[in-house]
């Protein structure tokens, strides 16, 4: 029996709304899912997050591996009881991150951001079929993470649905090297599935990850791989090309392949989170996404607005907002706009670093995507998803859109 | 008539209780006053202050002036509005700030700390009968305030409660010096008095500031000479000792020559905010204290605890917390320990330098304080403030004793 109950499907598109059954409660998808990096929505408090209406949160097992340890958590009684939310966790497998290090500048293409080499300390050091052996930029230890630690580490963390250990293939890298490396993240499933099928803890949901890079048999054999296992979901990862059109190409190839052999497994689409990208990728037919953008912009200070010309955001820090009094949205029932705080006073806090102001504009982004998603769920369940995606598109404010129906 | 309603005197000390009016609503005193050094209590939103229990925040003249300047913040309708704090605020002058500049330590020295320098790149370049000229830690620009710039900065600011621009003279100057500079603050006082009376905004209480470094006739003819004077109330200022014994003493001359001279108005204790000073100085008859101790330890990890042994005070970052599960104080009702977080979790966000670690620790010391001004009020109200007195100094947990009567 699939996680997932799907309500709805969009008969002019992939899309599906549904809800996620998880061991800490519900999921409603399609959903955009915040990042708990380490541990905590960085400058919210469970509560805040909650009350912006996210049901599901995901934290990186592969910092919390690092700091403050696996072992430590698990003493806590597990990543909830840690954290103290209550609600549903998805832990990715920390693939991502050790594969960032290593091939250096993932994250930056996966994005479709010109390259600037990695920020970390760390580095990679090997990998091997057993797993990846790096340096923690931490203190410099080396450590190992393989599949079986992967799955062990978010056994401990206790999460609701758990990742599999993946090697995260850059864009740069040949078809050859991307065909043998999508290969071994196939024999890592199985090690994975292995592990937990003995050890894993009751009701933690395990999803699959295809990789392929932009190669279309790649993805399309990959998807058919991970959708033939016994995974309770599928994870979409790696470079997803160069550009919004690739990246929509190579996510349709593969939620193709799953309409085809597992039309009622939940998806999850890793590290996209632009509000274009989240509108295409529900009509992929994906039912929910994790991205680091909306947290990590808005304590940047650029905080998201309905104006498509400007890729849907506004940077605060701005000089032309000196003197701005008006809110970052009007009519935006966020905690920051409806609280009458200006751009004005934003930027000033921004500008002097203010915690204050890094905490009000990552509430706006988190609010504005949450409203983004339920008008689009809700759309699905009216049966006017063209409409509305099309109206989202244009510029509409999320939330403001007519009830369907 | 006096801005402050006594509704209470204990019979047994110099204490009182009563409500302070002011241009934005109540305060219920004696109140500690949380810092909003630069139109923002640090990590805070004002309606996290107000659920705290604050009726009344402090916004710093020096640092607003120099950013984003008094002129700005009129042109969005006062601090109020810019910060949206609709409640009371106090503005202090300026003066601590710029002279910290020039005295290098005198922060330290006012607090009893060793002197280790100014951390500022500000500088102080000449201290005239006019004002003070010093150059700008933000830009390196030279400004200039004087009394009359900085009441005229606080009528923009739009504050309901103004201090005037004294020398904050420090601990370690001659006698010759502190009686020199107490009577040009004398001077400078009625310079602002009669600024404010031409110009100073509607509704706007001015408080006389004492200085008098140590020496008691110094500070004796200081209060007598603020009393006098047509000012809403009285604030004490300056270096008050090298230990909390010779602090205590100080401010007792202060408030003695008050209690003879003006018994009936507000008096505000400058920068004092530890909780046995926050007690001697409610006994001493002291309606109002703020200080940045309460806030800052919060983002550096230090917690507020019922424990005289350690001032009160414990380093959550200590390796010895790693594994430690209960929260910060047991019962406590403020957002951080209601909610269950462990001191092992606040270590190890603190360590990260997570931001929600700092504001949990903030919010944790501020709700602390709260519920300590609130027992000794509503003891001074019930007639029973011995008692309750010598439980907080004993280690009683604040918001913990008995109702009164």
């Amino acid at each position: 029996m699939s996680a997932l109950d799907i309500l709805s499907r969009d008969p002019g598109s992939q899309a599906r709304a549904g809800v996620l059954r998880t061991a800490h409660g519900d999921v409603r998808t399609p959903a955009f899912v915040p990042l708990a990096t380490k541990g905590t929505v960085k400058g919210l408090e469970p509560r805040d997050v909650a009350a912006l209406g996210y049901d599901m949160v995901l934290g990186n097992t592969f910092h919390l591996f690092l700091d403050p340890g696996a072992e430590l958590v698990e003493r806590f009684g597990g990543l909830h009881e840690f954290m103290r939310w209550d609600g549903p966790i998805i832990t990715d497998s920390g693939g991502f991150q050790v594969f960032s290090m290593g091939h250096g500048t993932v994250a930056d293409e996966i994005k479709g951001r010109a390259s600037h080499g990695s920020d970390r300390s760390g580095a990679m050091l090997a990998i091997t079929e057993q797993g990846v052996r790096f340096r923690s930029y931490r203190n410099g230890e080396e450590r190992f993470l393989a599949p079986e630690t992967s799955m062990e580490v978010q056994a401990k963390l206790g999460s609701d649905l758990a990742l599999v250990f993946d090697e995260c293939t850059p864009f740069h890298v040949t078809r050859d090297y991307t065909a043998r490396s999508t290969e071994r993240t196939h024999r890592w499933l199985r090690r994975c599935l292995d592990w937990h099928a003995s050890n894993g803890p009751d009701g933690q949901l395990v999803y699959g990850i295809v990789q392929g890079g932009v190669y279309e048999d790649l993805r399309r054999e990959s998807t058919e791989v991970v959708a033939s296992s016994e995974v309770d979901g599928i994870a979409i990862g790696g470079s997803l090309g160069a550009d919004k059109d690739q990246i929509y190409e190579v996510t349709g190839w593969a939620t193709e392949v799953l309409d085809e052999h597992a039309p009622d497994r939940p998806r999850h689409l890793l590290g996209i989170g632009e509000v274009d990208d989240l509108i295409r990728g529900v009509e992929l037919g994906i039912d929910h996404f994790d991205c680091a953008m909306p947290t990590r912009l808005g304590r940047h200070g650029m905080a998201l607005v309905p104006d498509p010309e400007s890729r849907w955001r506004v940077d605060l820090t701005g000089a032309r907002f000196a003197e701005a009094d008006e809110p970052i949205l009007d009519g935006c029932p966020c905690p920051c706009c409806s609280a009458g705080f200006s751009r004005g006073y934003l930027r000033y806090l921004l500008r002097a670093k203010e915690l204050t102001g890094m905490r009000l504009v990552t509430l706006h982004n988190l609010a504005f995507l949450a409203r983004l998603m339920g008008d689009l769920r809700e759309a699905i369940l009216a049966g006017t998803l063209a409409e509305t995606a099309a109206a989202l598109r244009a510029g509409a404010a999320p939330g403001t859109l007519a009830t369907p129906g």
